[in-house]
């Protein structure tokens, strides 16, 4: 049988509920001729799917309820009627929350994971999370040699990634907010951050004053509300403020209030812009290949956080905005 | 006697009033070597004034209690020991809040008035707001041909230079929001505006969404508040939001809200960002020469509102905040 999660109700304003997915069981498809028929070992989640699942984000296809769950994942090709991915082949692809998908090359991509990188790099620091960090960090953040850099959900899949980055910049100083001491210890000691304020213990405001006496050139905003506030009010000249996501609002409802230090912008001859990685597509395997290049020399560290079982796909997604996971949030699905 | 305004009050969260400001009179200074007199005509007036009034601004020296009240004006020489600046030159420099100022062209740089403008120019549309839209709207806002411009406090010194600049480099659509059927008919049948919106008696939200349809490329900012949302809401993709001013936010105390919407920035892979047109200033000759060009063409029309009398001073910063002006805000002093 092939298990599937369908979206079942829109977590519009609220908490996500397992109960918003709907576990189903269908046949194991077949493969025709030119496909080839893929058995689903990890899948990954992401904060954007609250969103797709919300009907929210314009800028994908909207998901109807019944719809199959979107996601990446990796997979091994278990039957193949096609030459360039034959059985036993490696590969990452869309497949949707699944455990078995069919795929002709077309409607799922499939791309061979790259040399030198763990297996499931496709689904974190080669993947979404990953570009998002290069490209929302490199193109809309511009650092330049010597700046501090700020990063809010920084143990995150994206965050984590964005603070390597701008070591491997050198940038001088790299701030990162994470909710525990277990996260902050990992930034600090395993990723090579400067400082880690843990904003569940910590008064972000006067730490972040403290870490960053003089200004902020670069945010990079994962999480909006307070933290965004304080950032604000604490970018130097020509700061850039850049606005990846904003997990602290996605289940609030209502009018959820803006950033009241907006108008620091100007005193400041400020910058906060947004990003949609998905513009950056044609340029995806330049990203990939820098990334992949650091991951495999040792200098970027792909973390990841893996729960067990097809089962757990919604438990996985509840995690991240629980703050559970460190580095990108996967489920194991099969060897 | 040479009557002064002095800072009295500072009117930090709330409304402007005549007693904010202290009238005194002094002796009428004499010119040493190497010094003019100046008898101040026109001075005009600035929103910015109130925040350096509030020791709000910190891109400009404090102005303190029993100083001079900071302002740019235009004189003419009628005393002289300096040959640059012969008896009868009219000349522009920031002669402060008094009848007459000493200068030796240092302390208070003194600028011939360009050929072929009114004299009143260097007040306005070759002053700060002159200067404030020409490289807040060209180098922040970056118009290309065909944008869709939306400018709130469009009927102001600074907007409506804007909206002309709009017009001047191709922009398909310039709309204007302004306070008044007098302001959005003179937007529109004297600046060529292609349509006005009165937020005193239209729904502005309405309004923006039937007249700008395919979404706002360049919206400039003088005003914040609920007209930032709506722009916020109405944003195309790759959109620069461009905030110049807050006057709606000027006046307010605590805690004031920012702008909800902020995370379409996001959707619409859009910017928004502030400047300080101080930083120019070594771009302040390119500027001048331009919008010169263009008023004496008759392409920008300066338009000015001018009240008349020293003793007006402080009425005439009050008016901008009440919105009773139509352009540049002056007070004619002396002929």
């Amino acid at each position: 049988m092939n298990r599937q999660f369908l979206l079942d109700k829109r977590p519009l304003g609220r908490d996500l509920e397992y109960t918003d997915f709907k576990l189903v069981d269908s046949d194991v498809p077949s493969p025709g001729d030119g496909e080839v028929l893929v058995q689903v070992m990890y899948l990954g989640v992401d904060p954007a799917m609250k969103g797709w699942m919300e009907n929210r984000a314009d800028y994908v296809a909207p998901l109807e309820i019944g719809d199959l769950m979107r996601g990446n994942g990796i997979g091994r090709v278990i039957e193949s009627n096609h030459e360039k991915f034959p059985v036993g082949a490696v590969v990452s692809g869309g497949f949707g929350w699944q455990e078995y998908a069919v795929s002709d090359g077309k409607n799922i991509p499939l791309n061979p994971v790259p040399e030198g990188v763990p297996p499931t790099a496709p689904l974190s620091v080669l993947g979404i999370t990953g570009l998002t960090a290069y490209f929302g960090f490199l193109e809309v953040g511009l650092p330049k040699e010597g700046d501090v850099v700020l990063i809010s959900g920084a143990a995150g899949a994206t965050g984590s990634v964005v603070g390597q980055l701008a070591k491997l910049k050198g940038c001088s100083k790299v701030v990162g907010i994470a909710g525990s001491k277990e996260k902050c210890d990992f930034l600090v000691n395993e990723l090579g951050f400067d400082a880690a304020i843990n904003y569940r213990e910590e008064d972000q405001a006067a730490r972040v004053k403290e870490l960053c006496p003089d200004g902020i050139d670069v945010f990079f905003d994962n999480v909006g509300g307070e933290i965004l506030d304080i950032a604000l009010e604490n970018i130097s000249d020509n700061a850039r403020v850049v606005i990846c996501g904003g997990i602290s609002r996605y289940n609030l409802a209502g009018d959820i209030p803006g950033p009241k230090n907006y108008f620091n912008l100007v005193f400041r001859r400020a910058r906060m812009e947004g990003f949609i990685v998905l513009d950056y597509a044609p340029r995806f395997g330049e990203a990939i290949a820098y990334l992949a290049k650091h991951v495999a020399a040792g200098d970027i560290i792909a973390k990841e956080t893996v729960m067990e079982g097809f089962e757990q796909m919604p438990n996985a997604l509840m995690a991240l905005f629980a703050g559970e996971n460190i580095g990108k949030q996967l489920v194991h699905i099969a060897d």
